[in-house]
């Protein structure tokens, strides 16, 4: 297997585990956004910008988006795949990674993401620019304009929705004591119901972080109710009040 | 890394991810338990025995329970570890497994467990005889009295408990097109409540699986209240008015 590893490019393989999948066979969504971090965090680490080295600056990185395309073929359980991210660019507040997860050979693109991170203070809670000493070693570029993500529309509010309550659960959290990012994948899908996702793939999405949830809360998943010929649902998590993420999904049909 | 990989005996490496670990940034124990039951389909698969080959019977294996030990070190995310396995004994019903979780120089083991599997008729889903074509590649001994696993003392019903409900959920499913076995841990733990789970451990555990869970259903966790000095939890999942598993957890409590 042909891996890239320099300053800006990372890959590694990875073994698909069977409980990286759901009653497809398939990788759920939030298994592919927990692995495509791991991929970010062990590319870091290769360049010594690990969890302690960036917590010394006294801020931490935070995703505040994805966008998604995914091939219709997808890698099944017991499947060595590559996993690969790429630091694209920079600017003072915002950096852009990309990430792929490809068959072992290099030949099928399984699934293609961007991300946003921007860079948080952990004493404020707020977003300040981000510490050159962070970002100069993935030797990327800086760009005055950096792509932004595409972003999500969103439920209109007149829609019949389906809903769901959740409440965050002690294993939503991760080492970092907060509830993991990959987690909300499976709160906006679950009011979908099984009828649908097992009929139905994800084509591309976007998602937007606006506020975190915390353990103990109760979110609210809501969806547009989806008429046999629509392949676009608009997703909302709902604390209270309060928008945490929003969420737009283009679906392939299946025969499954 | 020296592996043992022969009839009896499998072990595979396995780069501890991230989302495998909880808030402690040790695995879970729903991850530990995925976890061997990935090695345990590696070793079948090394002898030809997949789930396909297995279905092809009529029937599959079910898992009826697990018991373990686990040590108060525990791995951390990024670490290598060996997940191990053996097939240890089985009779005309019944055939037992052991499991371990190593460092990657086999000399700390995290975590040792046994496990008991049935054979199940997919038709009537009655157990049934294990069909010696699918015993007989694991060079296992045949042993009239195999040894059971620890049975989990029952929750007594005078106890005051701590519960909380769960909804199955579509990601509770696994390939297999049921609820992964893996999953009734984080319902068994998570009404334990934040402040428990990081103060204390698990030292070891007995569970019982009775009746299968479904995809939908609302699942009742219960645990009896631990008063301070107390370290063995009990616990029950009930749907309705019908038990489907028992656990019991001794616990090691830590400075955490």
């Amino acid at each position: 297997m042909k891996l890239t590893q320099d300053a800006q490019t990372y890959e590694m393989p990875h073994l698909l585990a069977y409980y990286e999948c759901d009653e497809t066979g398939h990788p759920s969504m939030s298994m592919m956004l927990s692995m495509i971090s791991m991929v970010s965090d062990e590319h870091s680490m290769s360049l010594g910008m690990g969890t302690n080295e960036v917590q010394q600056t006294g801020g931490t990185w935070v995703v505040s988006g994805y966008e998604g395309q995914l091939n219709k073929k997808q890698p099944l359980f017991g499947e060595t795949i590559i996993l690969g991210t790429r630091a694209v660019a920079y600017n003072r507040f915002f950096a852009v990674r990309e990430f792929w997860i490809m068959d072992q050979n290099h030949k099928v693109e399984y699934a293609h993401f961007k991300s946003m991170f921007v860079f948080m203070n952990l004493k404020t809670r707020r977003m300040e620019s981000i510490p050159p000493v962070l970002i100069k070693p993935f030797n990327s570029p800086m760009e005055k304009r950096i792509p932004r993500l595409k972003r999500p529309h969103k439920l209109a509010e007149t829609s019949a929705v389906v809903e769901q309550n959740y409440r965050v659960r002690y294993f939503d959290l991760d080492a970092n004591h907060h509830v993991n990012n990959a987690r909300y994948f499976d709160w906006l899908l679950d009011p979908l119901g099984r009828e649908f996702l097992r009929k139905h793939q994800i084509q591309s999405f976007s998602l937007q972080y606006l506020q975190e949830v915390r353990d103990g809360e109760i979110i609210n998943s809501r969806v547009n109710q989806l008429k046999a010929e629509e392949t676009t649902s608009y997703h909302q998590i709902v604390v209270g009040n309060q928008v945490d993420a929003i969420a737009e999904i283009n679906w392939y049909k299946n025969n499954g």
